[in-house]
């Protein structure tokens, strides 16, 4: 797989299939390891680091379930193109923005994933499409008990794996789900929802994670405890929080369409019809808009069902996707028209379904 | 002809046929006559509006080219039914609210009509699609002659045509386009326009005449003086102040689309496309996203040409019309269902062409 090929498919994470795929666009589980022998990558010297990268990489290519991933290394990729991986969230802005030598190990389908050298030594990440909370975590159990065989993580009886930062020492479990809430926050209940989560260990985050904000009214939902709290309790955690937040949604749009249908279906009939339509459209604009046509198609608004378009164009069309596409930078006026087209011409196949 | 049929039907004048229609809605021009021997329609008695609403009447039925005329007795109308006929440009607000013996014949197809009672004795007026100053004149003219063989209007010598408001006292002429400028308008260039044209006599108004808001975009420009310039110099003033907005609004637009062609063909697909899928629409929204529909095609930028859609559902979908079709009194909220409902399924169509 070369880098060419990730800028025209489409993670089978986006693909709209899983269970409640219509509110919850991804489960997400990653966990957090370090090597014994070499200190935190931002203690370690550049030797060391390439130490590290090549044993990382090296375990993942001896592995039978792992010697298909894909090696990027970030120092040989362009800034254009590190943008991208963060765009399709395969690696994070710090990683991005980082020096040295560090990189993305992945499966063809971007379900699986190995940053090195960011924060950690190793994250590992299982993405899958709906909510999916059982598999992700099996899927990064998975990888992570075969790289054991090769790799000797950091771990103290009493801590359990140790991480460069304190907040993910212990299981080193971030589980998250990338949730659809348009009525809650229109209703504004989002508050009060949010303050239940935190008491049950959870944070609420925007698309991109901790500091970045919240668009086309989508979150990040995620648990804060790694310490004292069993992977599978995080798991179930996940599971229970994840049904608290889609029934409040749920009874939020049950009061909205009893009071307002004409007024939501009016909303929804015009987001669909300018995405259809429109000849410049901002990044959040599309955001805006899609959320909408979102949410008409788990009202059965539309004449269609598939949140798969929605998903991909979210990615698609962000700044770096475009421009990696097109093979150059382009000022974000020229991006409005590229995403516009493409925006309608995706749009336009669905009705016709 | 019933007043029912009026309801169901378009006028002619909305048909979008004629010269410059795109730009130019309507021509319109109407004349004041008042009888000899009746005091003005303000200080006359009962019983003399009564006499010389016979006698109008009367000498319509009479004549060959407007023996066909259907005549409407505005006290035999409800509230809803005259707001209905200003809607159509048929009666002024005055006529509609006003009390005692009052009406309006009208030719089936309403480009003839003839107020009686209304301010003066007679308003008769023509209206046709797009621009045709001398056709809605020599129309006007040759009903004035023909009713004139069967009754005696008020003249003097010195004063030309006497009027009950010295505004129109001489000609007792008003001619007037109904012309769309969205670009003198967005460019901010009407003052100076309007100013320009002020000095040849002329006034600009909003689209149900004097005192009247503009909306979409649609001006009312009509001639000031009545004394001191012929029927025929008052034509071609109109044709020469025509000329004026429609060469400065072409500028405007050339210079538009040659800064800005990607915003204004978005601004148009979007209005385009809420129309056609709107499920909610505010008279006022109708207004100004035909408004820019217009403007699309006048640019050549969305694939159908037919302005007659926008003349029609602009009058069909004013709220005395949506009441009259259903029969009842509708509240707002309901009326831009209503509303939504029947631009949809006219705009639907178009595209298709």
């Amino acid at each position: 797989m070369t880098f060419e090929d990730l800028t025209c498919r489409t993670a089978k994470w986006l693909d709209g299939s899983g269970p409640e795929s219509t509110s919850v666009v991804s489960t997400r589980v990653r966990v957090a390891r370090n090597l014994t022998g070499f200190p935190f990558a931002h203690r370690a010297k550049e030797e060391q680091l390439h130490q590290i990268m090549d044993t990382v990489v090296g375990s993942c290519k001896d592995g039978s379930s792992t010697s298909e991933m894909t090696f990027f290394d970030a120092s040989s990729l362009s800034e254009l193109q590190r943008e991208l991986l963060v765009e399709r969230h395969l690696i994070s802005p710090a990683l991005a923005e980082g020096r040295g030598p560090r990189g993305v190990l992945m499966a063809s389908d971007e379900s699986l994933s190995v940053m090195t050298n960011e924060e950690d030594h190793l994250r590992m990440q299982m993405v899958l499409s709906g909510f999916q909370s059982g598999e992700v975590w099996e899927g990064v159990e998975y990888l992570e008990r075969s790289l054991s065989e090769r790799l000797d993580y950091a771990f103290s009886d009493r801590w359990g794996y140790l991480t460069a930062c304190p907040t993910n020492t212990g299981t080193g479990l971030r589980a998250s789900i990338l949730v659809h809430l348009p009525v809650l926050v229109l209703a504004q209940q989002m508050e009060s929802v949010v303050r239940g989560v935190t008491q049950m260990g959870f944070t609420v985050r925007g698309l991109y994670g901790e500091g970045t904000e919240v668009s086309g009214n989508l979150f990040q939902v995620s648990n804060q405890l790694t310490l004292g709290c069993s992977e599978l309790k995080t798991i179930e955690s996940l599971e229970k929080v994840a049904k608290q937040f889609l029934e409040c949604e749920q009874n939020a749009r049950e009061a909205l369409v009893r009071d307002a249908r004409a007024q939501i279906e009016d909303k929804i009939w015009r987001a669909y019809s300018i995405l259809s339509h429109a000849r410049v459209l901002t990044s959040q604009e599309f955001m805006n808009f899609s959320s909408a046509v979102r949410f008409g198609i788990g009202l059965g608004v539309l004449p269609f069902k598939d949140v798969g378009v929605l998903n991909e164009l979210m990615v698609q069309t962000r700044p770096a996707h475009l421009q990696c596409r097109l093979g150059r930078r382009i000022d974000p006026a020229d991006r409005d028209q590229i995403r516009a087209e493409m925006v309608r011409n995706r749009m336009a196949g669905l009705g016709k379904v």
